[in-house]
């Protein structure tokens, strides 16, 4: 009931009213030819909690979204991409921004050179050869020092091994904020399920979560968002 | 209106009544570790019909289902797998069967060697090379001469390119019986959308029907089929 009622003061409040938010939800998909492509389970249901919760809090929210089943959240701008490539130069139209949630699991490669026209199974050929290339890195491309640099940039880690060990790592060499890193291994039921179990890695530490709803995970992380940008402006106004 | 009177006409005869019908729709996904994954655009929406207007023939019906956003059709048996094995081990598990409808975009490859764990994207280095192996070929499968063979099996040919030429090579080399033939380029809409345009190849020739919804042209197979059993009992009677 403390989570509730601080939900409900924050809800009132919309600490967040004036602030520019960006979140990047669900998978992306990378094109082999007009019909095949390489994707990932996400299914968008954290990143679009995320982006309702912000815009509860009063946030002005853009969501750059992937393919996913789940309904667009109300009173939220949602841009629909499919590529890796379209997702960044989303991210970048986005403007201004105070807040930057990287919650999309964005294909780490896509193929060298997707084929115009499909490929064909050509019968005793071996399979084609798949080359793959990097895609661009948008929470690094976000987190990136500049005037420009949201002021709160928040990456997410999904991981099935060393899941806090790899999301510190990866804190460091994105050069992000803060990282939200979950276990997505198939046994957790994470990926497509409506429960997340996260650590929040920031500069002071590691917080371990308990289970929560998605919309929990959500609700919580918005909460600290506002918390962080208010603590922000306490500071700057001590100065 | 025509149409509409022989719909109305078929559906009250069941003409199906009594046959067992196997029809596999939607994509399949080839995991590339636990969280990536290999697929393509179908979407179920043209198998998915065929099984319904099969059932309303009156057809004993199994549909199996790859990863779909579309709801289970009525009164039909549906099976849900996600890999090109998973589907071929649910086909071979129908039992006795009177029709075969291989409607499912079946990944033509899989990974060599799925990984375990996530594949980790390390700083600097290459992509990881991605070795395909050939998945089993379901409707060649079916369409293997034997007791067990259905009396008609009925393949999907969804090209970019040379439509027909590479429909009429699919069904000799398949050994299928029919194969309906459309054009999936990007350009069409084919792949998500509400309507199809077709061409049903038989020993007897190629025919291109209209334009029509994608409940139209499963309604006018499965009436297809219905004649085609139908004759085929006349023709045994009158031995």
């Amino acid at each position: 009931e403390i989570v509730a009622a601080i939900e409900a003061v924050l809800v009132r409040d919309r600490p967040l009213a004036g602030r520019r938010a960006l979140v990047t939800s669900g998978p992306t998909r990378e094109a082999l030819d007009p019909v095949r492509f390489i994707s990932n389970h996400s299914s968008g249901k954290q990143g679009h909690a995320i982006a309702a919760a912000l815009a509860a809090l009063g946030a002005d929210v853009t969501l750059v979204s992937g393919p996913v089943a789940v309904p667009d959240p109300q009173g939220v701008k949602v841009m629909k991409i499919e590529s890796a490539d379209q997702m960044l130069a989303a991210c970048l139209d986005a403007g201004a921004l105070d807040i930057a949630v990287c919650a999309a699991a964005v294909a780490d490669w896509k193929a060298a050179r997707p084929a115009a026209g499909k490929i064909k199974k050509k019968a005793g050929a071996p399979p084609p050869a798949l080359e793959l290339a990097p895609n661009p890195d948008i929470l690094a491309t976000l987190s990136k020092a500049g005037p420009k640099r949201p002021a709160l940039v928040v990456g997410f880690a999904a991981e099935t091994e060393n899941v806090v060990a790899n999301a510190i790592e990866k804190r460091g060499r994105k050069g992000c904020d803060w990282i939200v890193a979950n276990d997505v291994s198939p046994a957790t039921g994470t990926f497509g399920g409506e429960r997340n179990t996260v650590h929040l890695i920031t500069a002071a530490g590691t917080e371990d979560w308990p289970p929560l709803g998605k919309g929990d995970v959500a609700m919580r992380l918005a909460g600290r968002i506002a918390g962080h940008l208010a603590e922000a402006v306490r500071k700057q106004a001590a100065e």
